[in-house]
């Protein structure tokens, strides 16, 4: 198995160079556990957009009430769009069979970018082992790819990256394996952080910023592993759940 | 203390941006060693160049027995260079009283990034506590930049790099400091790694990348904490211990 790691999608240089990967794009706080809770509660479908712009050029084409227009700036909802970036707002009621225009600041953006990847996943703690089983049946050459801050390092991407890289090197002949630096070292970030997801996520950088804003309560949802195990797949531009 | 640390350099994309921080750059195997030991040894000023093409036509414009053409490119010394980039080539009898135009594929890009710094400083093992003892003697607002490979996260730069944090901050208190993400994760790792820096070295990629060119004693050289207690400061274009 071939698996590399990266820390912020400013790596990703050459988008055609992911045509044979199986990417999973990891951002927990929140587009990767929004998604997941929109898919659940019976979204049908959700485009991400790399801007706010795109987004509402979109929309323009589809048929009023068929869509929501979603996303954040600054961590707070967009001006004009009916929902922000809390995966506490995604409730059955309000996205059921509904297409979701979804531009966030940073997941939309690398979820764009993996356009060309053989398959695209979108994962984060709630459905970390559904992810890991779908890449590890589906696929030898692997990348887990944090969407960051701005194209910063942040913590929760990189202990969740760990989190997947753990699962699926687990078990393997470590000799065999020469793993790349990026994965030794969120594989050792995840053993550290790992015994207590929510205290990482109240530390880091964009949790505080969060929780500054009022979004405590998301935190205790992106740190809930296993507690939504979709797979959304992001192909032909829209993500599904498979 | 403002304290910021860059993965890569690749974060730098505005390199106007540094102009009042002190930038300490951070390329372990080897740049940073091979710089301290050149200058230990007598070297009269390091000529930082981003390319092959850019060292040759800087020689060029100077006084032939002058200088010494050095770098590296896939770890091997570059055809008709003078110098490789090992530190054990960088002796006494070979660097005293030279100008060394100096083309390493990760380093040299990643020091001549950080010309509009208000002090850019070249750390390693081999310095780090001159290093330290500087920057916060000099600055408030300081970057700590891992030169990495090919722009990808290199383990013995993180851990590096974590350690110039871990004594950045030592004894201030824990609450007023804020840290960013990947100073916080960082030292998490250079608290792992700590303990022995060679056996990281020669797990790392790089480490094993260049015992496989025969360049294992190198790691030996460039684990060594506080064995050449020299300031290597870039101004002007020139490196030069201070």
């Amino acid at each position: 198995m071939e698996l590399d790691l990266y820390f912020t999608p400013l790596q990703i240089q050459d988008e055609l160079s992911l045509k044979d990967k199986t990417v999973i794009v990891v951002d927990v706080l929140r587009a990767s556990t929004t998604i997941s809770t929109a898919l659940k509660n019976g979204a049908r479908v959700i485009i991400p957009t790399a801007s706010v712009e795109n987004a509402v050029k979109y929309a323009s084409t589809l048929e009023p009430g068929s869509f929501l227009l979603c996303g954040e700036r600054g961590g707070k909802i967009i001006d004009g769009f009916d929902l922000g970036n809390s995966p506490l707002e995604y409730t059955e009621e309000k996205v059921k069979g509904k297409t979701l225009i979804y531009a966030s600041t940073n997941g939309s953006v690398a979820i764009t970018k993996t356009k060309y990847a053989r398959y695209s996943i979108i994962g984060s703690f709630v459905n970390v082992s559904t992810v890991v089983k779908f890449a590890k049946e589906n696929s030898d050459d692997i990348l887990i790819l944090c969407s960051g801050k701005f194209n910063r390092f942040c913590l929760e991407d990189a202990v969740c990256a760990g989190m997947i890289a753990f699962m699926l090197t687990k078990g393997k002949p470590k000799k065999k394996l020469k793993l790349s630096d990026s994965v030794t070292a969120a594989i050792k970030l995840y053993k550290f952080y790992g015994r207590n997801l929510l205290k990482m996520l109240q530390e880091s950088e964009h949790g505080r910023f969060l929780t500054e804003l009022g979004f405590e309560d998301d935190l205790k949802v992106c740190a809930e592993v296993d507690s939504i195990p979709v797979l959304p797949i992001y192909s032909d531009g829209v993500i599904k759940a498979v």
